[in-house]
Order: C-alpha cells, then sequence, then structure tokens
C-alpha cells in the first residue's frame, strides 16, 4: 500500500477502503507521511466527499491513533460536546445536574481557541481547581462523587491534533466529512459510549447556517451508528452569546447563579433541557424529553445539582467560598456601560464579533501559548428580541485596560432597529 | 493577498486572477509557501481544473520565475520540443537539418529521467563534446553557424522545477493544465518566439491516449497564442520506440546514419517532416506541409545537415573522427541477439517497457544523481508490423553486464501473432 494511489483514487473521486484509510492515518501520525501528501488528500476529500462509511473509518482510525479513554468500569457514560460557541457554559451548568441524576459524568473539555472560549480555562478561574489530574485519580473521583471535569491530560486522537493544524492552513476547515471526524474521534477517544452534541449554527460557530448544522449533524449521528457510539445531536442558535455572560469568571459566576437558582435566561433552559433530556434518554433514565426535561429542571429547584458541582469544585481543590460567594471573583479594573444609541428594538448582538472582541479585552487566545485574563468580558443584560430606550444601559464591558475597554464600547456591539 | 483565500477560491471552482497566480507562483519560489499549502492548491487545480487565461497567466509567472534567455539578436527563433518518449532523437536529426535551412537553433535540452532519454545525454555520449557553455558563447555559436545545442546552464522556470517535483510526490502529474503550464513555461524562459511541439501519445509517453493527447494539445497552442508565442502541436505514436536504436551512444549512431542518408526509419521521418515542415512554415521559410518536407528530405540527401551536424560538434569540443566513423564508438560488452520465438507478425514492442529495461541496464536514471552508462541499450532490428520467421534476428541488447542482458533477454519485449 502506498499514499500515491490512497491520493489517486480520492482524487479520482474513488472510495477509500478501511485498509487505506488505516494506512493513513497511521503512517500520517508516524510522520512517515509528509504534511504535503495530507494535504493533497485532505483536499481531495474536500472536494470529492467521502461517504458514510469512509467517515466512520476515518474517525476511528483517528480515535485509536493514540489514548483510549477506558471508561468501562463507570458502567454507561453519556457524553456531551458542543461544537463550539460565544459564552458557552453549558457544561459547567449541565453536567452536574447530569451527575446529580445518577448518570456518571466523566469529561475532558479543552481550552478556548480562537473566538470560541474553552471549559478548562473557565474552571482554572475557580481559585484552586486543577483541571490536570492523573487519570487513575480522576475516575476514581467519579466513581466517589459521580462526577469530575478535567483537561484533556491524555494524548487523545494525537492523528486528528495533526490533521486539524493542518486543514487550518490549507483552506479545508469547512469540510463536513473531516469535522464530523475530528469531532466524533475525540469523544470516541474520550471513552464515551453514547453522545449528546450540541450542534451550534450561527455566526459565533463554524457551522454559519442551518443546512450545513444539519449536514453535520446528520452525518455525526449516522457515524455514531456505525461506529457503534449512538449518537443525538441537538441544533443550537449561536447567533448571538450563550446567556448573559462571555468571558472565563463572569460565566462562572453566571453558571453558578443558574444552578442556585437565582437566574435562568431562556436560551441557556433552552439548551441544557434539550442536550440533558436526550441525555437522560440515552441513559435510560428519562422516556421522553418532557420527563427529561422536567427531572432537569427539578434538580436545579432541589438544589441537588447546585450541591453535586460544590462537591465537585471541592473534591479537585477549589476554593468553594467563592462558589458560596462569587462577590469573592476578583473584578475587572474597568466596567464600562454600554448605553441604548437609540430607543427601539435589539435585532442584533452578534456573537462573532462579541467573541473577537473578548479576545481582544484578553478572555482568550489568538496563538495557543497565550496567557488569558480570566476577569475580562461582558455582561449582557439585554439581548435580542428587548424593547429598550435611548441611554438605557444595555450591558457592561469588563477590562482591565482603559482603552480596549474604549475601544470595544465604539464598535456598537448591538443593533438596534426603532 | 493571502494564499487561503488562493486555495479557497480554486476549492471552490473559481477562477485565479493574474495578480492571484504571480503571488503564488513568485512566494512558492521564494518559499514563503509551504509546500502543504501548493500541495493543497495544486490538488484543487487537478480536480476542479483551470481555464486557459490562468494557465496562460500560470505559464508566464512560472517563465518568469528566474532567468529567460534573450535571443532577440538571433532574429526569428523556432524552437522544437517533445513532450518525451523512447529512443527519440528527433533533436540531433531534425535540428542540423533546421539550421542547414537558415532558421537560428539556440536549444537548450534535459537530460534524462525514469523511462524516457534526454538529449543532453546522448551528445555527451560523443567524446569530448561539452554541453555547459556560457551563454554569451551559445549565442556567439548560433551567430556562427546557425546552430548551438546545450544542455540548461541557466535557472530556468525554477518556480515550474519546484512544482513538477511537488506533483510527482501527491499523484498530479497527469493533470493537463499543469502538463501544459510546465512545458511552454520551460519553452518561454528558453527563449523562443515560436514552438513545434511534438506530443508523444502511447505506453512511452506521459499522454497514454489520443484523446488526453489531443487536450494536451489543444491547451498548449491556445495559451501559446494568449502568449504570444505562435504554436503548433503535432501527435506522434509512442506505443513502440522511435527508430532502431534505444540507448545513448547506439542512439547517436542511429542519427549520425540518417543525417548522413544511409539510413531513414519510417517512424523517424514522419517525425522529421511533421515537425519540421511545421517550422519551417511558422519561420516563413515554407509554403506548406508538402513544400517544407520536400526541403527537409533534400537537405539531408545533399549533405548539407550532415555537415552542419559535423561543424557544431567540432566547433562545441566533439571528435569528429567518432562522426565520420562510428566504428570508433564504446560498444558494450555483451551484444546479446533477441530472436523471435515463433514465426507470424509482431504486434508490440511496448515503448515504455523498454524504456524501462534501458534504465535497468544504465542507461538512463531512476534518480537525478544516478550515473549512466552510454555504450549499453537496444538496437531493434524489427518493428511492428513486420513478419518474422521463428529464430530470426529481431534486434540486439547491449549490456555492460552478462545477467543484466540475460534478464533482459527473458522479457520477450516483441509479442507476436502467428
Amino acid at each position: 500500500m502506498n499514499i500515491l494511489d490512497i491520493i489517486a483514487k480520492k482524487r479520482d473521486k474513488q472510495e477509500l477502503s478501511k485498509e487505506e484509510i488505516d494506512f493513513f492515518v497511521k503512517e500520517y501520525t508516524n510522520n512517515n507521511i509528509t504534511d504535503y501528501q495530507a494535504a493533497a488528500l485532505v483536499m481531495a476529500i474536500y472536494i470529492n466527499g467521502m461517504n458514510d462509511v469512509e467517515i466512520t473509518n476515518l474517525t476511528t482510525a483517528m480515535a485509536y491513533s493514540g489514548d483510549v479513554l477506558d471508561l468501562s468500569s463507570l458502567g454507561e457514560v453519556v457524553d456531551k460536546h458542543s461544537t463550539g460557541g460565544v459564552g458557552d457554559k453549558i457544561t459547567l451548568i449541565l453536567m452536574p445536574i447530569i451527575a446529580s441524576l445518577g448518570i456518571p459524568v466523566a469529561k475532558m473539555s479543552g481550552r478556548g481557541l480562537g473566538f470560541t472560549g474553552g471549559t478548562v480555562d473557565k474552571l482554572e478561574s475557580i481559585p484552586g481547581y486543577t483541571t490536570n489530574i492523573p487519570v487513575d485519580k480522576f475516575i476514581q473521583n467519579v466513581k466517589e462523587m459521580g462526577i469530575s471535569l478535567i483537561g484533556q491530560t491524555l494524548n487523545l486522537a494525537p492523528a486528528d491534533k495533526k490533521l486539524y493544524a493542518l486543514r487550518d492552513t490549507i483552506s479545508c476547515t469547512e469540510s463536513i466529512p473531516l469535522i464530523a471526524s475530528s469531532i466524533m474521534s475525540k469523544k470516541i477517544a474520550a471513552g464515551a459510549n453514547k453522545i449528546v452534541i450540541d450542534v451550534t449554527c450561527g455566526s459565533g460557530a463554524f457551522m454559519k447556517n442551518m443546512e450545513d448544522a444539519k449536514k453535520l449533524a446528520d452525518v455525526m449521528t449516522r457515524i455514531g451508528k456505525l461506529a457503534g457510539k449512538e449518537t443525538i445531536c441537538v441544533i443550537t442558535d449561536m447567533n448571538e452569546p450563550v446567556g448573559h455572560a462571555v468571558g472565563n469568571t463572569l460565566e462562572v459566576i453566571e453558571a453558578i447563579d443558574v444552578l442556585k437558582g437565582k437566574i435562568m435566561p431562556k436560551d441557556v433552559e433552552n439548551i441544557i433541557t434539550e442536550l440533558g433530556a436526550n441525555m437522560l434518554i440515552l441513559a435510560g433514565k428519562a422516556k421522553n424529553f418532557d420527563e427529561g426535561k422536567a427531572k432537569i429542571l427539578e434538580n436545579i429547584s432541589n438544589g441537588k445539582a447546585y450541591n453535586k458541582f460544590v462537591e465537585l469544585i471541592q473534591k479537585q481543590g477549589g476554593d468553594i467560598s467563592y462558589i458560596e460567594n462569587t462577590e469573592k471573583f476578583e473584578k475587572a479594573k474597568y466596567i464600562i456601560p454600554i448605553k441604548a444609541s437609540k430607543s427601539g428594538k435589539i435585532v442584533s448582538l452578534d456573537a462573532y464579533t462579541v467573541g473577537k472582541m473578548s479576545v481582544y479585552l484578553g478572555a482568550g487566545r489568538i496563538k495557543k501559548e497565550d496567557k488569558i485574563d480570566a476577569s475580562v468580558g461582558f455582561v449582557f443584560e439585554k439581548k435580542v428580541g428587548d424593547t429598550v430606550l435611548k441611554d438605557e444601559i444595555l450591558g457592561y464591558i469588563h477590562s482591565n485596560d482603559k482603552e480596549k475597554g474604549e475601544n470595544v464600547l465604539s464598535q456598537e456591539l448591538y443593533i438596534i432597529q426603532e
């Protein structure tokens, strides 16, 4: 078998066999296939596509290209994944709820990159909380408390890491077969048996329109089945940021407030009940959506989800006095109100722009090595659909740099129609 | 302008502008665009194609990526190029004829690589002949004698060299836009105003079938016109080797015998009259094909072409006693007759197999650095269409290694039908 024949087959729109895909993934991971050969093959896949069997084989090959987490001792684990967005603190809220309902939660999350945030960065804004613990301790935590949230301590799907970085440099990020296999390979390597995926759709997501989001959701559902990992995809809106807060500490505070039952933004409720109910159905803990939704909301109002969150934070070294009193979190130096430029109805609060501005303020990274500033970001009091009066406060910019804060203020994040 | 947008455009089947193509060629030559980015773009071009304007712009950009030979002081130079083959000694025969008819011949040729031979290797098998002379001396020689044949002493079309090597490693050699621009860029850099191209077609050529050969010929004719270099393409057969001899010294001897009027293989006659007549027409030295053909054959029979050849060899340091008496050329140690396995008609003498076997005997190179053995190769007395008797001698293998010679003998190069 050789890479030239494999490239030529896909170039000529032929189906690649499992053996050919395995060969490519293995030899590319081992640096026996060059980046330019991989680039040619990836472009051919982008243009000529792959069928479900090929995508499944690519997914499986990448999943097994490195460490694969063995969660079998925990029973049936239902994992949750989001394709990324702005203000997406859903993992922080939903996973303690799920754990409090008796489904083991053993989740490795990523850091933020580009305009989207990452759960690990958010968790690390809680003083003392460690996201870097050995795998045996991680499993032990799940056995004892039913939940552990950590970073990617293992070498999960290295083939995907390599291909993902390559795609970024050759204009091949938006390929549905390649996105689907990238996501699913990481999930399979992370040990999940059943998976609920939040396919975000809109300006602040990788899928910009509903048609592409549906295609991606359909492909992942089908390849999940082919790979023996039951998968449900839920498409959610990412045209405006999720909830009110964007930025690491600010999102943690919002998540705590939701778990405490103090607030419940409408979009957050929709997402956690959609994803959560499906997770409960997959785990056999709910017969239908309505039952699942009721259980999710019940464990917020009875405090069980909040207690589970506190237990998790404490166990992994976090200072729970911050959870009990979120006023303790360090605040940004400058909190600049955003005022309505005129009276009317808010028609847009563009998630992509907010994501970019939040990176500009220091909340995210452009390069992997960048340091982040946990305290900066946004709190949006008003959202799309709200009616506002001229000069009314719509939200706040949290910045540690006055000039940057003022530059962001001049961006007119809100669009209001009279 | 950035390479990601250029890749994305071609990926999405859009036309690239002249500025985008210039940017790519320039930055790739200067190593500011990586091989994997070039690989992705080349694959997108392979699959999605290029229109004539794009191919012309690519050709021109590559032609001007390095040195461009200025032949304007010679008047109107008509260049000749072959897309390569086995036993192709046409340049050695045709160019002295052309020069003897008053058209300046200033030609830089290449070395052999893979199964095809190269004119420079053949010329160097003449003791003393130097193919490596400075450009000013090269031009001077043409002014004085009307002809000079040398190697590629200048840095002609380095962008093409880089892209050509890359294409070989990513299964993108057979793309007509890329082949056409590669050939034409080198011709333009070599200073020709008008070009006749021998598009070889068959097992011993890059174009394996007539449909592809016609497509390539059409594209080169059109882009030649767009680039302001009048171009005529002639499609010739390369299913069996050209003429009788294959191998460096053996082909030189055959060329000399043709120029001396001692022999004239039918296929050689067809090719030199087709190409030569068109060159005369382009140069305004013949009104039509028949007139051109007559002039070509006349200057063989009157000895003018042979005299021009002798003059060339002498001027560039070659020992003309070898030309006058070809028996002086060093012969291979083993000359092994190939005998007919049965009586019947020869239906095939596969050029590709002969080319590979001739490299195996040492006449050619697999890698650029390989040394060649000038004396080895084949002389085929019989060719396709000839009727033969069992055990009749069909030709000879010339080898300096007995075992290799016998291995080649066991290959059954001739296919005979009873």
